[in-house]
């Protein structure tokens, strides 16, 4: 592929097990922005991905008009400014609103799916797993509590009369879909019975349609997860 | 200092020695938006605060309305959309460049920046100091030539015709204008000499008046850094 571009071009860098390329995915759709797809190799990255994001050499990456834009959050509010009148918002109207979505978003990101990561990494040692798992209940309970005094009606919100996902759901929700593959390697991630206003939500989230169609395939997952276990 | 507000109000919790907080009070002089300051003591934080930061317990808060918005990044974001026609606006206004300045503040925030908490936590340890010392200059290498990248004019365009500081000076230049205090407790953070454009750049955002005003007293400061220290 040739640095070289057409106007408006929009081309998303990525690869299929990352669910942070997920989320670009889901959004285009949403605002029904047309793109390309270039779909890389995580072990062999081209050139044009490290030309692109020389900082930090990850997927995603969206290139719009031949500029790069680097991370899948930062991604994402440049596709709600960029297309601002192309409905749905990603993020909510209202400054406060949106200020409480960012921040849960980035207590996902940063706090609570470390430990998903720890428990993987854990390869197995009981103890370290059993720690993550603790550690990850702790959180989830407080996002739990956090997001239904924030939004109270976020997590009944989504289902048959409402197929949008919000910033929230693309950023938390694709990750959580996901969690499925890696419980088939290391066991329960958390415990459904303890969380069940959370557990309805993301329930709700992988059958709709976009999740189906972007989130990486359950089988292929466990498979990759495993591999790089091998490797790690 | 009661819950009740009056419309409008705005409250920022903060702590004189903490740098993300002068973040906040610089947006706000330079929006010209009236705020009431609050103190807090670190060492013994007020219930209003744990209550408007329960999830992460720490200043700055913001209260507009009687509405919370912790963290200084969030914060800046909340400024310059609820103020959205009060100039000076703290991002650009184009989208893609809107993405780079929050890359380079999340790059400093998350990458730069530990090293240096790193460097005074060592507490003298030289091999530690040594290492920190060395990732921070390999770090700032990649933000001064990315910045410089993104965008030419901005290690130059401070001074006396132009006051105004945007997010990213805001985020990193007042951190980077404490590391003076630093250096008086642990030694260089890094040599001026090999960063020409990015020390011109620190040295201009010191004598900006809001910098002056805002940022902590130095010897004040270094006291600070060594009773953490002591109590570490």
């Amino acid at each position: 592929m040739e640095k070289d571009h057409i106007e408006d071009e929009v081309v998303l860098f990525g690869s299929w097990s990352s669910s942070i390329c997920t989320r670009v995915h889901i959004a285009l759709k949403q605002k029904g922005i047309p793109y390309k797809y270039v779909e890389e190799n995580l072990q062999n990255k081209s050139q044009l991905l490290l030309s692109y994001n020389p900082v930090h050499k990850k997927v995603p990456v969206l290139v719009h008009k031949g500029k790069p834009i680097p991370e899948s959050l930062l991604i994402l509010e440049y596709i709600d400014e960029f297309w601002k009148d192309d409905a749905p918002m990603l993020l909510p109207g209202d400054p406060h609103h949106r200020a409480k979505v960012r921040f849960w978003a980035k207590f996902h990101d940063e706090k609570m799916a470390p430990n998903v990561y720890k428990m993987i990494f854990a390869k197995g040692d009981k103890d370290q797993v059993g720690k993550a798992v603790a550690e990850f209940d702790k959180l989830l309970t407080v996002f739990e509590q956090g997001v239904q005094n924030d939004f109270p009606a976020m997590f009944q919100s989504v289902g048959e009369g409402h197929q949008e996902m919000g910033f929230l759901e693309i950023v938390a929700g694709v990750k959580i879909c996901i969690y499925e593959a890696v419980e088939a390697t290391v066991g329960a991630v958390f415990d459904t019975a303890k969380h069940p206003a959370f557990t309805s939500w993301v329930n709700a989230l992988k059958e709709l349609p976009l999740m189906k169609e972007h989130l990486p395939p359950h089988d292929k997952l466990v498979a990759r997860i495993k591999f790089v276990l091998d490797q790690a």
